[in-house]
């Protein structure tokens, strides 16, 4: 597996762990502003496992577009300014 | 349970087969713009859940400690800013 | 003036001169890290600005929505909800 | 100039505008939820603004550095996870 994926796969393997923890806080009714805390920090790691699967896309898929030939970096470049984009809003 | 956590759990319940989704993905190597989609998408409702943990927090016990007095009620307002902000950020 | 939107004032004071930095930035042809750069500082700033306003609100219009009773006090908590709500998506 | 700069700059011009109006609407003590609609309003047309510079980014200094050798691109791409990474978080 590409590197960037599987550090992805770890990340995403935590906040799965996390997510579990979470439901279970809630369960036992815990304080809103833990539960709240829990929530942005599983938001934050699943960020850093998107930065990874950017990563990994950037340094394979649209490094081979550019380098193969106009039109393929073109619809490459395209695809990953739509994915940034969605991502800031 | 209060019916904003109740919310938020059955969200998070949902969040945790995407993330499993998301796992498999990665394994079956699919294409990386797809698992960032979904990851994205994991993210989104994350950030729902969150709304309807601190709309809980802010009806009941913001509401309830300015209700009881000014120390109390400043105290709770202060508490919630700190987590917008963080969310913010 | 509420304090807390004095210094949101100042905030945006800060702000406009940084965009008329960045203008000029891109009329000079500055190199585009540099630029996003700086984009993403004047962000920061506006949001650090938004946080004084929402706690300037939250400290007077809901808190004494609250005091004053159960439907005034619902009707704020709902907008404040609303607004997080779009702020965080 | 960049096309891609072009446009950046016309949304920063409407920015600096929209930054002129906040400020009077807070020295006019305008409701405070109005105000932050402003300020989000703002927020949401930088974030466009940035992503049109580094759209004119990676379609220029990116590509180029990829079609001239392993190293230069390698650096750019770097780069511009570092400033993804940042947008993000």
């Amino acid at each position: 597996m590409n590197p960037g994926k599987e550090k992805a796969a770890m990340k995403l393997k935590t906040v799965r762990g996390q997510i579990d923890g979470i439901i279970r806080m809630i369960e036992e009714d815990r304080y809103c502003v833990d539960v709240s805390t829990q929530i942005l920090s599983a938001i934050a790691l699943l960020k850093k496992a998107n930065i990874d699967v950017l990563n990994a896309h950037i340094r394979s898929c649209v490094k081979d577009a550019i380098l193969e030939g106009e039109e393929e970096g073109e619809e490459k470049i395209e695809e990953i300014i739509t994915i940034i984009d969605k991502y800031i809003k």
